[in-house]
């Protein structure tokens, strides 16, 4: 039975008079719990109750990676109910899921992804052309299962979904800080929840190799401290993420980048040895000698070795940030830039590029590189992954070059959610390419750069604001309002915890450890009042405002190393403030509220005092929270003027101002967030009585 | 160099110095978070810093198993301190550790487990006769560490310890719900940490057989639903608990218990088949056929197969509540009690224990049964687990026999801690025994009974609480002051999340599942604020007071499944009256302390109803939130009287009184625990101005 069969079955069974005739366009997204928005959805009347009789029937095309996804699809229906699930077949299926054939025996980029989903109060239904689809559609059947009055249980709807973008992934640098197995699968996971396609695996960098070679054995056995990755366990990664609908692209990155490459082999690099493993971040000199032929004949032997081991079509060569300086000082290589007319470095990374680019093409793979790669007349065949913008993807899609964006989508960098998601891979200088152009932009990847995360802390950098990305690169262009995306986030992030995804859990724990074990609950409280309205610093402040230079050796116990990037509360609190002021600070209840809120804040500090005697880790934040209770006084004091209904005095909102600036600083690397809202109210209740919106 | 040497080497560098005079006893307990105390105890001065050049170094006698333990501890003091350590040898290593000599190929019951560990600025010293004593140590310096304010730390410290009991056990029911291997290891961890020796794997039921055998298949493969564990699984478990000084003891629970068996064997029964998994709990009629001697040789060849595979010397059979009704029906039954002159049931069973404990004698081990295998004339060499009380435990050791206590550790009847850790196996009746008969206690076994728990819960049930049973089975009898063991029980908890385990982050998870994953923060904070302050009906009031009759397929998602065993929040909150009545209800600030907790309590409903209206799981709970809300105004009531200066009228009392004891009606399987609290703020302010304390 095709899916239109299906149709014209249910609506004799009155499945269309279920159907609301509300039909929700991206635009007047309905409240469902969906991250990605799919592209086209119809909310219908009631749900379908979940319970234990719950079962699943396959049908058209089948193979085992079904079969375990509907394994998985039940053990995790099971987990976010808790409602024990047999998953044994039924006569009557609660759920039916047609795939009409297979898909790519290696996954391959822009395979149909697309499926449709109908859930009425009878039952549900899934057709999708291939595996892909089908997957993605039981994904989204997980969000909508939600606790209702009466039950667990799935609204009636109607969802007909595909992608935008046929590239849609997330980076994980696991060099800098090597990211254990497990904590890689249970990502994969979440990238299957939110619809992501590729892993993009970064191996290699000056602080670790962390790849098996059975060819080149000293790469990785010199190259990790013991911590790398067996043939085995990359398989069985690969496994995992095709089991999940997502490709494994790997990369490893040369010229530069690669200290830990020449710790085994340091005739690959341009300055004689020996080498160490680099334990401080930034960009370093080592460089792969592309002058010398044993490097591409080394290179021809490991990219060999590796094109066997990772099946996508995908190979990523990095070829970002190489500063030059050994091929400065090496007579050698300027004497081949001259003989070989290569003007300057950027050229002699161009030959460089050109000469991997053809192993990699040899070994029947195409490249991915970083923005440096693109040169004019490199084969059509490559990917640029745009770290510098999209000015520079759109430049090389005008030209005829496919790219990924991940400028903007650099998780490291502390940006909101709110920030992510409004960058568009198709949006500023691509808006003004030609249809055939704008589809060489393929989509985008989230980055996880591994200076400042480690198991512990790494998915709470991902999660949940990955999942914003992925719907900017899976739904439709028009889906982009923040306060939809941020409600709907809040949802997402309690659901991927159900896969084990530690990005809630690790929070109070890392408190805890601050705080020291024997913390009342009382300081707890208290700590986590300060830790809930601070951010870490943004984007690269984070090195020069460090307290002693930082490496791999370095802890990540401090609170900046805990927190979120992104602060909930000070983002409701700034919300909060924005409706009072926008409604001239008139509503008092709303003003009680703020009250409420700021006196926890000013008193907090006298709280949290006796940590600060007993523990480093929040002595050394002392002063942010003095911070914050001095900005809370500032805030209180602003809202003590509303009564006297005139503005308040210049001296007075010159003196506020200054401590606010005062706060503005970053303290022990934090940003108290709660201060451009403080700074709002003051400034409204200076400017005229009762007060008046600021803009 | 033994320790006495060493401690003369430390002497001559002035160690003695460091140490303070005073010598703490186990009755002035020093404010060390160690749990169990130890049996000495000298604090001394200043601690020894923990950075990353951290570093063992074994002495004497070694073995994989210790250095796979220093792996361990090293990874374990990373995970607490989040400083990364290498683990590489050193020169001047941190910490010195000797081991005398092996213990024994198979753990042995009474083998010397004690240890000396000394921590000075300088480095820490560990002397133990044994791996299991150098183990233990090793747990105890991991407690000692801390934040401090100057880094993490161990404080000065010297310390003699050994174990007061030598069988020292947790029991998990893995049959009625199935606890995975991964969750068993972890809790194994818990184990290792507060220095139990005994994981007793009841692993047969009723309700489910989860043993694999190759002997006889059907066992498993018809009586576990598919939830079992291989052989090779099992192997691997008992490795893992040697790795961690821990003897596994298998049980095999016969001729009761025992319906599970009969679904593939059911001429095993004293009725004709066929049988099913039985999904209800409670106590069933089938039994074992003791008159058939198929049966003997069955459990022979059984017994054979199982003995192999669990090298313990103790084979539990288990032998609890048979209700004999099998073997009322049967006159084959009849007859054969007849002509052997067994004048009822419980002969019977007496036969039948003796049967099958020559079959356990015969392939070399020794049985360890309930009480009700104790039958006078049985062999020296059993053990006896007690289940009904310290009574039948001196009893059986006045008659020569072992015994262990578990009465009083029953974890799933949601007793205090402070109760199950006034439970003492040598008190009570054993107190009256000579010192040779008491010497046959031999410790004690706490038992989880998995009715209601499952991988999500069931960390909860058992931690921190058993670390108090720990205590209790390890440290001097002295040891008993129970504000200094919740004190320590705090931080202690707070440390076993370290090793994974989930009795503290499981809570917040399971009360979003109930709120609906898109609750607000607001809403989720009322629902914890309730869920704080209830406590599930204890000991057996939780199958009559169940809204349907509880089955394995019953889903444990209801609030009762989610709360701790024991409220924290009601204990302080009766703490703090405890203090203010008994100072006359004087103190202003605390009663401004209590005015403020009950003011949230009372506002608590109100912020909580949305959610009664969007989740059938909030709904189920709202009476008891509106309970609490009563609640907490009569408190609020008593607190109004108090400037008044003179009792409160007996109207007025009986008013208050009346709706305490509503209060006190479990609803929704929840008791209100601050109940009595504010039955005691009634009581004072009604019996005399200002107040007088209640006994």
């Amino acid at each position: 039975m095709t899916f239109g069969e299906w149709m014209q079955g249910i609506s004799a069974i009155g499945f269309a008079l279920l159907l609301c005739a509300t039909s929700a366009t991206a635009q007047d997204q309905p409240k469902l719990n969906l991250m990605p928005m799919p592209a086209n959805l119809q909310t219908g009347t009631g749900d379908l109750r979940i319970d234990s009789s719950f079962s699943v029937a396959l049908t058209g095309h089948t193979e085992p990676r079904l079969d375990r996804a509907v394994q998985r699809f039940l053990r995790q229906l099971s987990r976010q109910t808790a409602i024990p699930l047999s998953g044994k077949p039924s006569t009557k299926p609660t759920l039916t899921m047609h795939t009409d054939h297979a898909s790519k025996e290696v996954q391959e980029l822009g395979e149909d992804e697309s499926y449709t989903l109908s859930i009425s109060t009878d039952g549900a239904k899934i057709d999708a052309p291939t595996p892909l689809g089908a997957m993605h559609a039981l994904q989204t059947f997980l969000q909508l299962v939600e606790v209702s009055p009466n039950g667990f249980a799935a609204p009636a709807v109607t969802i007909q979904d595909k992608p935008r973008f046929p590239w849609r992934g997330l980076m994980i640098d696991v060099a800098r800080h090597f990211i254990p197995l497990d904590v890689l699968k249970r990502n994969l996971d979440g990238l299957e929840a939110v619809k992501m396609n590729v892993f993009h695996w970064h191996l290699s960098e000056n602080q670790g190799f962390r790849a098996e070679s059975k060819k080149f054995p000293k790469l990785h056995t010199l190259g990790s401290d013991g911590l790398y990755y067996t043939q085995d366990e990359i398989r069985d990664l690969i496994a995992y993420a095709r089991d999940r609908g997502i490709r494994v692209v790997p990369e490893f990155d040369m010229p530069g980048h690669s200290t830990a490459w020449f710790v085994g082999h340091p005739e690959l690099a341009s300055a004689p040895g020996p080498y160490e493993i680099e334990r401080k971040w930034g960009i370093f000199d080592p460089a792969m000698d592309p002058t010398n032929e044993k490097t591409y004949k080394f290179l021809d032997e490991f990219v060999a070795e590796m094109t066997k081991l990772f099946p996508d079509h995908y190979f990523h060569i990095g070829g970002d940030e190489v500063n030059g300086k050994q091929w400065d000082a090496s007579p050698k290589i300027q004497e081949f830039k001259k003989s070989h007319a290569l003007k300057d470095n950027e050229a002699l990374q161009a030959y460089f590029s050109q000469r991997v680019q053809k192993i990699v093409t040899k070994h029947g793979k195409a490249v991915v590189g970083w923005d440096e790669v693109f040169i004019p007349g490199v084969p059509k065949d490559i990917v640029i992954q745009s770290w510098r913008g999209q000015e520079s993807l759109a430049k090389a899609a005008a030209q005829g070059y496919h790219g990924i964006l991940s400028n903007g989508y650099y998780l490291d960098l502390g940006w909101s959610t709110a920030r992510h998601y409004a960058v568009d891979p198709a949006s500023g200088p691509a808006a003004n390419l030609t249809p055939d152009q704008q589809q060489l932009i393929l989509g985008g990847e989230s980055c996880m750069w591994a200076e400042y995360v480690n198991s512990e802390n790494i998915d709470s950098r991902i999660w949940p604001r990955n999942a914003a990305i992925a719907e900017r690169l899976w739904s439709p262009q028009s889906v982009t309002d923040i306060a939809s995306m941020y409600s709907r986030l809040h949802t997402v992030s309690a659901q991927l915890e159900w896969l084990g995804l530690t990005h809630r859990t690790y929070y109070p724990q890392m408190l805890r450890r601050i705080a020291g074990h024997a913390a009342t609950p009382e300081q707890l409280t208290a700590l986590r009042t300060l830790a809930d309205v601070v951010e870490p610093v943004k984007d690269y402040t984070r090195e020069a405002s460090a307290p002693a230079e930082p490496t791999s050796a370095t802890p990540l116990n401090r609170l900046v190393d805990a927190i979120p990037l992104e602060s909930d509360a000070a983002r409701r609190f700034s919300e909060q403030v924005d409706k009072f002021v926008s409604a001239s600070c008139r509503d008092a209840d709303a003003a009680a509220q703020l009250r409420v809120q700021l006196i926890t804040w000013r008193d907090n500090d006298a709280r949290l005092r006796p940590l600060t005697q007993t523990s480093f880790l929040v002595k050394e934040v002392a002063a942010t929270s003095q911070g914050l209770s001095a900005l809370a006084s500032v805030g209180l004091a602003a809202l003590d003027h509303l009564p006297k209904g005139s503005p308040a005095p210049d001296d007075w909102k010159a003196q506020q101002l200054a401590i606010i600036e005062q706060a503005k600083t970053p303290k022990s690397q934090l940003l108290l967030m709660p201060t451009p809202a403080i700074q709002k109210l003051v400034e409204a209740v200076s400017a005229g009585g009762n007060c008046v919106a600021a803009k």
